[in-house]
């Protein structure tokens, strides 16, 4: 494997080469506001401009209540994700929840049953954290061929968030866990109760009941008032309009870790509780649907994410893993939080077929889309990790490659 | 000075605090949504709940263009502001910016001059911070007498964001900077053209020319589509709609750099080129205006900053300073951002005098309102860093304390 670090050298040539196109275009002092005229006044809620149209996509549906919407991860810049376009994931659509009214519920193998109102929860201490949310669906489609045309339909259901909440581990305190108590059988408020089973020790470890998101109140489609977050586990596990914890010695055999969010292998038997999102990357541009418009030095961007902690490096390849050359990653690299990579790349008008890989810090490198269905087959839905490659094509257009 | 620091023990009687007033209110599985009945369905992008009202508030006026309208701390959680209530500050309204016809022009003393597109700018190599912004004049009413009745309206000018953009530094290599050269004149788009001088060392050091904001393109209210951000520097200095960067050897003495944003000393000189905001923190919970609902123990919490590098520690006081409890602070501490602190705080049904002060990585240590006074007089406007003090009723109320 063929290593290069840009140098201070390089990243000056860009700079170089894009302004030697600019010189050419120059229209010095062409504003287009009229000094004669005000702007908008102040106002008490912003909105985006109207010139920006990103928008989650999501499949045309009778039903659309359940199912799935996608972040526009090519129009991303930095590493979270704005509240209005995190990925969506519902069963039977989004309740509307009046938080002076909601209660959690913590019973079963416990001393104290609590009932905790909104005000309740938030007097307990809090603790803010960045992190990543992926659906264990993610990428479904690319076990099959051919795989996803752009980046936000093939790995889009991946968002990053700052949560606020209370360590579930202290309300258990709270509550006092019986000796024999190894589950926590956790249920949302939506039409369907949607239903999860967690082992105890993740409850206790790092599990957070979070009330904020992006420095307010998450909004209703990601759990109003009240989200499990289980840091690092599939997305499905973080169970939103949460209402009540059940504290048991087994799990439930939930619809939605028996005929769903299970992996059935070659051999016909099915992995459950496959619960930890690997290590994952993805180029963000150039990537399918995009158009690199013209020759000359570009910064080459995405992202990349473990639910095991941090992301120690991610290199990227633009001859399809002949050389592999380490991207500049964006700090603090946030355990278990999305990492913006970066690279300059300069497009030459020749083809060209590009990818990233992740390796996160306990050493796990992204697998190619071979290596993992050599060791999982291709009767799985979930938990897809492989490496994107992008082909770029002589017209500088970007495009999926087939499998 | 005595500190002491909350014991695991403190902190886990909070929870049998809070949980002994529960047991009697239980009302479990109180659930208000029907099982029969679907939610919302999947939407292209999520709006907030119509539960949540924070909106930012303006001072009533004839002229809306201008003023400044103050983000809702006290509904504040994390650490970072939800871009729509990120404060305001306008001179003359916000511009409708097509970000395909917005240019920016480098010229003055360069070797050779540049008109960018967005597109041109987004080519190049980028970055992304965390970091706080302050209005120069954040606090000015704190000068008089009698100080803010509300955290907002009082320390609502300032703001928290994950910025992404260009370092500054790399256009101005491309365009040539000339020897002689020692400022940089940057213009908004704005129909004043709002205009400051920057030093030319500060540009070269770490400002960004930023265009995206929380993950996606900045709101027009922010600066859209791009905006110079001077990382610690008073928020005028950080240039919205920016279209204009003049290589000079030589501040330009703008109105916004004379007849405002400069500070009156005792002596009648002022003082002009104060950029840098000092450390400041605030306690957001409980803050006036807000009700301690009844006797028992409740996160304490608040905001800390400074414009010269990391919080070092942030002390809480609930005897007007007698004694002063280090709070504990939200990791990561990234340098010049929003840092929230937090301490368990009993209410014992005693009034109680309240107040946070910072101390950043220099040593600085954030001063009484008498200390600020005794060293800067009260001709000022700007750079009000003093210690906010809120009085705890013994009913619960909260509300500010007379000068």
């Amino acid at each position: 494997m063929k290593q290069r670090r840009p140098s201070r050298r390089q990243l000056l040539r860009i700079g170089a080469a894009v302004g030697g196109s600019l010189l050419a275009a120059q229209k010095a002092f062409a504003l287009e506001t009229d000094p004669r005229k005000l702007g908008d006044p102040l106002g008490p809620y912003s909105e985006r401009s109207p010139f920006e149209k990103a928008v989650r996509w999501r499949r045309e549906s009778k039903t659309p209540e359940t199912g799935s919407s996608f972040t526009p991860l090519h129009d991303s810049v930095g590493s979270v994700t704005p509240s209005a376009l995190h990925y969506e994931r519902h069963h039977s659509g989004i309740p509307a929840l009046d938080p002076a009214r909601h209660r959690l519920v913590i019973h079963g193998l416990v001393d104290r049953p609590l009932s905790l109102s909104m005000a309740d929860i938030r007097r307990f201490p809090s603790v803010t954290r960045v992190l990543v949310l992926e659906c264990g669906g993610n990428s479904a489609g690319e076990w099959g061929s051919p795989t996803g045309a752009d980046v936000q339909r093939s790995y889009g259901l991946v968002s990053g968030s700052e949560w606020t909440g209370v360590p579930l581990s202290l309300l258990l305190a709270e509550a006092g866990v019986q000796p024999r108590a190894s589950w926590v059988i956790a249920e949302g408020a939506d039409a369907c109760r949607m239903m999860r089973s967690i082992p105890l020790a993740k409850a206790l470890e790092n599990s957070l009941l979070a009330y904020g998101q992006n420095g307010e109140a998450m909004r209703p489609s990601q759990g109003y008032p009240l989200r499990l977050i289980n840091p690092g586990w599939e997305g499905n596990t973080n169970v939103k309009w949460l209402h009540s914890l059940k504290v048991t010695d087994q799990p439930y055999m939930a619809r939605d870790e028996t005929s769903k969010y299970s992996d059935l292998m070659p051999d016909g038997k099915a992995r459950i509780f496959t619960y930890t999102m690997e290590a994952k990357s993805v180029i963000t541009f150039p990537s399918g649907g995009q158009m690199v418009p013209a020759r000359g030095l570009y910064e080459l961007t995405g992202l990349a994410w473990s639910g095991r902690g941090r992301i120690e490096r991610v290199e990227v390849t633009t001859d399809r893993g002949k050389t592999w050359v380490p991207a500049a990653l964006q700090e603090p690299r946030l355990p278990i939080a999305l990492t913006r990579f970066r690279l300059p790349w300069r497009f030459d008008g020749q083809a060209a077929l590009i990818a990233s890989r992740a390796v996160d810090e306990t050493g796990y490198v992204q697998p190619t889309r071979e290596e993992l269905i050599a060791a999982r087959g291709t009767n799985s839905v979930y938990h897809y990790n492989g490496i994107k490659v992008w082909s770029v094509g002589a017209d500088g257009r970007v495009s999926h490659v087939e499998a």
